[in-house]
């Protein structure tokens, strides 16, 4: 019996994103089983406020769904809605589930997809749970994505090659530049990271193939000490004039305290977490007193996540197909409370299987970048984390330039 | 009677300097008049010091010389050296002059090229003084660069057409990425350009082809008041929740303070020209004070001049012709004391000639964002501004990627 797919994405902006929203279109038209597939505008939000799109038509054009793949942030619009506890006996919280699911029983919704990172598999969490419960035959699918890299059970998180790529190629530009003049210099690189040092060690890459990287790197697993920091400095100034630091917005001390910790510049979101910013400047005074030469910070900030000019096609063609695998695991193998992931095969030659993981083993959960990864001094990562990230950011993105500037989709 | 070449790079780093360079050095090869082609290690400054390097060997490689076109930054590394007043009689400024003149006979250079800025042209200027005053054979020869477009005499600056691509092309991303959400928010885009707005207008270029641009955009050259800023943002407010700004480094209130000034952030380089940053920051807080909604500050900060990746073929080859022209000038046409120029011909379809200006015309000068090419409100450049920046960001490079990452030349 035929039905209807959804399609939401949610949380923060990557370059790959809408790469699987175009595979679970992709994958909806190649499933006969599925006739219309809608975008929920603005992700379960709204949703929740009957905002939809139906996007056969619009997608039916093989130009507009290869655009689609090649444009960053979310085409459909996000959220950072969290939904309330599925088992919750309040009455408002009750009403939004039977908002939610009356919406999608009116529409004849078999199949839910969900792209989303940490916050959005546990909202795809908990509509699973809902499914269970009240014996609600629709599929809920999560298909993650992530700059951060920093989910469970997943070889790698689509959407993080795109940003490692734009990492390691900006980071190697900045070391060129900083080699401009004959004199002292530092340059502090701030990468993004609240917990994961998985994108700042992206930083080191071109180390890999004798390509300028920077020769210090600060991940928020390895623990960070001023003092350490500046005798770092120290050692680097008896080699070269140039040296460019690599830190996470995340670095903490060891009594837990955020490097750039103060009453001011921090605010809390909406699921608890922590703003960062601000990190490479104030390590910016701090060596600017202790060594007295020039120190610039450089906040890489939101282009790590939406350059899709430089994307990594490895990404883009794995978050593309990804999303198509979702809508075989739903429609042909009638899954549901399930995450799509990658395995990796092999790393050389590269090869991954996409596979699927319980919900329940993933939500809220995160994964970091394991102390093996890093080296014995603390302020750097090791070549076999490198390797780890090396096939990742292959291959450049098809992106159609007119005159002169990429060319992106919107509705 | 056969001499030989020197050519140094001075100055700010470009995505194009090198590209110049690349073109000095072909210019040679295809001068039989000229055997060596020298380069001085950090302009002028490594000069004084007999660093040079001889450059006919490892560029007689035409792969080199390919790569070398499409590596950003200085590859002969530059200086900020400002040499003393050319008819000083002070004994140490004779001194200096005699060092170079001594260094430069010894070596039977006969053509010295050098690449830069304002400041650098001052340098030519200088030095061409000085071969006249002294009756020396040596033609001197100043080819611009500047990111900043700020050199008078010039249709536009080598260096420029690829920082306006980049900044045209992040801030479209930047508006993609703030458009996720469907929240207020503001995002300001700090941009180069201490006195001159091109930089900054180049963010608005997207709007000319229906792409996202910031709708907001705000230049040295139109005077800025807090109180205008604010109403303009309430004024978009009404018309959409995702604001993007353009705000240039350079911003100054009528009464000729720049925006940033406070005690604590600027400095003065030797020059005498203030090293500003953090505009975007200080109206950032103000905006979130007004407006109690989100509000971000990215600094575009250095890779807008070494983002090579996303250069302008348009530019590249042009930097690389004027280098080539600057040869011929001072080989073929005995020139000395000049500075090589763009002159437009016509705009659609685009075509320039290269041209050469006396240098006492240009060093020391600025050429600013002309009023006509702001609109009434102060608020944002006019489609005018756009179509004159419009073909210089055409066509993308040639970058070669090697295990995804691109591949630059490294002496």
């Amino acid at each position: 019996m035929n039905g209807n797919a959804i399609v939401g994405q949610s949380g923060g902006p990557t370059a790959a994103i809408n790469a699987t929203l175009a595979g679970v279109i992709r994958g909806v038209f190649q499933n006969k089983n599925i006739d219309k597939i809608y975008g929920m505008v603005n992700g379960i939000e709204g949703f929740l406020n009957g905002n939809v799109k139906i996007l056969n038509e619009i997608f039916a054009k093989e130009e507009n769904l290869k655009l689609l793949k090649n444009t960053p942030s979310s085409a459909l619009g996000s959220c950072r809605l969290k939904l309330p506890a599925a088992d919750s006996n309040d009455v408002k919280d009750v009403e939004v589930y039977k908002n939610i699911f009356a919406s999608l029983i009116e529409k004849n919704i078999k199949y839910l997809f969900y792209i989303g990172g940490n916050d959005s598999m546990d909202t795809v969490k908990k509509l699973s749970y809902y499914t269970k419960k009240n014996n609600i035959d629709i599929k809920i699918i999560g298909v993650p994505k992530t700059i951060d890299n920093d989910l469970i059970c997943t070889d790698h998180a689509p959407g993080y090659g795109s940003a490692a790529k734009y990492i390691s190629a900006t980071t190697q530009e900045i070391c060129h530049d900083n080699a401009n003049y004959p004199i002292k210099s530092i340059v502090i690189v701030e990468i993004m990271g609240r917990d994961a040092g998985w994108l700042t060690a992206a930083a080191a890459l071109p180390r890999l193939y004798a390509g300028k990287a920077p020769s210090l790197v600060y991940l928020p697993e390895a623990g960070f000490s001023d003092e350490r920091f500046f005798a770092d400095i120290e050692g680097e100034f008896k080699k070269r004039n140039d040296i460019v630091i690599a830190v996470s917005e995340g670095l903490r001390y060891a009594d837990g305290r955020y490097v750039c910790e103060t009453e001011e510049n921090y605010e809390t979101d909406i699921f608890g977490h922590m703003q960062l910013s601000g990190v490479a400047d104030k390590l910016k005074y701090a060596a600017k007193e202790r060594f007295d030469c020039k120190v610039r910070a450089i906040e890489l900030n939101t282009p790590q996540r939406c350059a899709l000019h430089i994307a990594s096609l490895c990404d883009l063609n794995e978050s593309e197909e990804i999303g198509i695998k979702a809508v075989e695991a739903a429609a042909k193998e009638e899954k549901s409370g399930i995450m799509m992931t990658y395995k990796r095969i092999s790393s050389e030659p590269y090869k991954i299987i996409i596979e699927q993981e319980k919900i329940e083993n993933i939500a809220n959960k995160i994964k970091t970048v394991p102390l093996e990864y890093i080296n014995e001094a603390k302020n750097n990562v090791t070549d076999e984390c490198l390797k780890y990230i090396a096939p990742l950011i292959i291959g450049e993105p098809e992106v159609i330039y007119q005159n002169g500037i990429p060319c992106y989709f919107s509705f």
